[in-house]
């Protein structure tokens, strides 16, 4: 088993060209190339699909705010269980947050954590969502309306959720490691 | 609410040139525009990626069959109760399997529907990694590797199974409908 | 292993002849010997108890119709997992409700199918006993009331869904397999 | 509410004659009219049909003994919460195994109470059958024929666990209480 | 395996002499030694840390009352399934409540067992943090509070459920036998 | 409400001074008192029997490691969503197992993280005993003793589960904060 991925593998150096230049502006911002990159570029259509999911879903200040749509996914991953998004998006969240306390509360009990009522709106939609989304109805999408969610914002924590649930999964099915800057990043105030 | 979706739907002579082009052999091939591209055209980037994620997995009978992959989406889409893709994808699979029969088994049961070894192991790696993947390890592979699945055929059940998980969740979140035709498709020996 | 019942089953022509005399009927107007009592006739007492219990809770329209009685058993019957019951029931609500979708949607996704508040009220007070009956409190039952329902038809609701758990576990524990027959019925508009 | 049923009830001098004339030796020998009687008598079909259903499974020496089918009433009793079927039945099970503690021990924890091989074998059956049947397949008969049950064993065990989960239910649909008498029924050795 | 705990027991004689100091009060009023304190003799440290939470939360009227604090080491013990606390605390229970029959209908099922608007509030809160307390919220507590309970009882009622959850767990731990003494206390109206 | 507790807290020098005496060497040690001393000490005898327990069970080398015994207080606050605990005894795992990654790694996910025989079945049993231990059987001891714990090993898995479990309760409970100091200690190798 390699360190990062039961499956084995891909270096940067190794990856299509078309990824490699697509990541590269995230490898010089962070420092290093986050391992589910790594652990994905073994099947090249599968990540550049996830790519561009993950940009059109996540690369936007239009309706939720950046640091919202982290807490949706370190919500949805700490109730999915996934070390690895907890970890490398806890890290995203403190820094988008400026919080260094948020991502391990939200992880650890997405359930309870004290957040503003939008924010709470936000998480338990996407809990809902992510462990039991056959019981959805329309009263649970007026709650998060009354929260003042607009639906194209409900659209866009379903669709976090619903991402970041298939993400959580491929890292299951693949023991994705996190990698180990992750584990400070954001943790101590500026 | 439209027919098609909660939140409204985009008609096919309305969509992007390139989503309208991508479409039109499936169009061609059913007669009828199937609802889940219809509902998610509102958002023409997540459509993209979620095609692009679809055929890389789904098009292919290199290792899975054809049939063995809607195999997986029907098991994984009954466990998840979404009926959009119970109906459409059962459609798919009856065709696949020549089988008028084994959707409407699969779907309303698939932890005790009789398979064959291998299909079981495929089935039953599906509903670990739909419904608790945080409890997954290295000795559930081993299971299906024992009943003849090598190492790309377990990532391709264990992605299918997240692609669909995602599938199954926006469908929950659009409230999205069945087209009328799937109900019939392959029920009937030809 | 009988295509029938794990268990063996027992023909028409060899079953003790009050049974006989009973099930002609429905075999006449369904033209075929629904696998159910195939497998139940094997144990004489049990099925004539069974198809008394039946007979008392489904041969009627007095409150709920008929078609809302088949409501229920498809609800039930999806939720437990059940595939004999939710291929037969699911023809004969097909035909009662006239409406070839219905029994696909129940079945897929009890939990949020649209339905009128009536029928809601009915499916929720249904699966509320079939999974989980002992947290059912008299405040369960007033939405029930405030629903429409009376208390005679309250205990239809109950009655039938408590008949069809049992049914259910029976078909899991005989590996009882639904007559090809069901499959197509009542799909087709007449 | 009357203090037998949220739904009322029906005194044995009120009961149809031929229901009255079956249940009189009970009465004799136990010196009351169980409560489940009275509450069920208010729709006589089905009262009938339930005591030809429990006659049949239960008054049997015939494979399993009178003790091990009311081992199964208390474990499935106990395991889906039933308070009148875990008092009534408790009772009989304490006189019918001679032994002052076990119902409460089974009817506490039916997971863990120490049994014979054989009787663990029945109640683990018992288990599965009454809170997920859906996932029964036949390794799990072999485990039960490897404890020595055959298949008219299994049959009954099955049966019995359906049986007694349609009691449960109607027991919490009806707010059933245990007549006071059986609380202290075979708890002192004699 | 002794009679007591599957990891064997000391006799009253055998403790240390303020642990048996400390316990014979008890043993004279009750006229037997209770397990727990056998079982867990074999460690004096944990036992007396044990006695000591025992008693800050057990030995009092002020606030809850004796009955009250006992109505919930039933309930939490009936939701844990642990067969020691539900036969030795019921027999307090009915001691305490002067009720023959509270303890078996609380034991067996707590969720809907008939209680007043003040022990419902009680129990509910205690099923909360015995069995899902990630979830409780300051709403959950205002429900309470809507029922009169103090913050003060509140905090009992929390701890006391935690501190059972506890001894519930050591009982399954240990496989801890109630005395034969503790299943007939209390049922006999005096 | 305090930043500390949902029924606000007691400052160390407010304590009684026995207590006071007992928390200056953590103090001293760690720079700061705990948030769960501040707590608790508004009720000193439950605080005085919760450092009883907690001292006979964490402060020895014999058997179990320090090291381990937090590993199972992570992996029970973990499974139990636990922020207080898992965000203070995290600090300590990391500490006292020189990892910097470990905490975050059993927290995140206990059921599937990577870890040696002995840990594994030491956190197995732990959780069965956290979230059902009520199933739990010899045969599940015997797992552990295959795995070379002993039985006063087991012992010690079994109560420092049970104990955190309580504290778990406790803090859900209290909406217990973590200091802030804790989510960083233990993170850089030194």
């Amino acid at each position: 088993m390699s360190e990062v991925s039961r499956f084995g593998h891909v270096e940067l150096e190794d990856m299509p060209v078309d990824i490699r230049e697509r990541l590269e502006p995230i490898v010089e911002k962070s420092g290093f190339v986050p391992n589910v990159f790594r652990a994905l570029a073994r099947r090249p259509r599968e990540l550049r699909a996830f790519l561009d999911y993950h940009d059109a879903l996540m690369d936007s200040d239009d309706g939720l705010s950046r640091a919202e749509r982290e807490l949706i996914v370190v919500a949805t991953s700490g109730a999915n269980h996934c070390t690895y998004c907890v970890v490398a998006h806890g890290a995203i969240l403190r820094i988008r947050a400026r919080d260094p306390e948020i991502a391990d509360k939200v992880a650890s009990n997405p359930y309870a954590v004290t957040l503003s009522p939008r924010e709470r709106a936000i998480v338990d939609l996407a809990l809902l969502i992510a462990r039991e989304s056959e019981t959805l109805t329309e009263e649970d999408l007026d709650t998060a309306r009354a929260a003042g969610l607009t639906d194209e914002e409900i659209w866009d924590v379903g669709s976090i959720t619903a991402l970041f649930g298939l993400s959580n999964r491929i890292a299951h099915l693949t023991a994705l490691a996190p990698n180990p800057e992750f584990y400070l990043l954001g943790r101590q105030p500026r």
